[in-house]
């Protein structure tokens, strides 16, 4: 089957809300509050941002994506985005897609970075993937993530200059 | 003289704004706008943070700092912080005594680290003053800040994890 992404709408949180809760409930991956409410979501993930895009297929939303400017003014340069996978959709490549597809989106929108501010060091998967899309890891941030065991463990930032 | 550190209250921020435009607008240190309007760098510097302090003599405002969670959820338990100081009260240590009192304010509040996530490299009086207090540059972003000049320069993270 094939999957498209495209610009993300208001009426799209409905279905990006699921996802969001989904994995930010887990509390092993994103830097938000675990009981993040659905208006805080739509903030966080829709207004916030510069832009927003879903991946869809046959008209059902599989993940999501945001693109922003990391730090302002001197730092304007530089995006931030963050990428959601439903977890029925994991394994077939749609984060490899949509972080492609960011790389190509922040170009046109005139930045010369990307920069993912907080990896967990656990989330072995995401780091491995960031690494081959060539993203390096450029900070350590020493037991600056605490899993939903209490364990804290090592954030990575990660940083790739776009061509 | 004798200078005091106490809490800032909304009546303050008509002290703090000069000192803050004029750091900003120079554009050598901090990531927001330099053409940041009063009411924008009120909400950054009073109204988003947890606290923000004033360090005044005679009455009169010479330097302030804000603390806030640095990154929410699995994060909530590191802080982030910045400083300024008046162009005309520099070189009497109230950087030194700002970071200090913040350390102390922080574990007060329960934060266990603190973190400055864009420290501009070419910024080599405060790379070595956080070093002096015992934050560990614990990653490098490159070309993450672009100077007024339009040179892009190195952007570091720097640590420490509070006793």
């Amino acid at each position: 089957m094939f999957s498209t992404i495209r610009e993300a709408g208001p009426s799209d949180f409905d279905a990006i809300w699921p996802i969001f809760k989904e994995i930010v409930s887990a509390g092993e991956t994103y830097g938000f509050n675990r009981d993040t409410t659905k208006e805080e979501a739509e903030q966080l993930w829709m207004v916030l941002p510069a832009k927003t895009f879903v991946v869809q297929e046959e008209g059902e939303v599989l993940g999501t994506y945001f693109i922003k400017t990391n730090v302002a003014g001197p730092g304007s340069h530089v995006c931030n985005c963050g990428y959601m996978v439903a977890s029925s959709a994991r394994g077939r490549g749609l984060a490899t897609r949509m972080c492609e597809h960011s790389q190509q989106i922040a170009e046109e929108l005139g930045y010369k970075a990307m920069q993912f501010n907080y990896v967990a060091s656990s989330n072995s998967g995401a780091v491995r993937l960031w690494q081959k899309l060539g993203f390096e890891i450029v900070g350590r941030l020493p037991g600056a993530f605490q899993r939903p065991s209490g364990e804290y463990v090592d954030a990575f930032v990660m940083y790739k200059w776009l061509d």
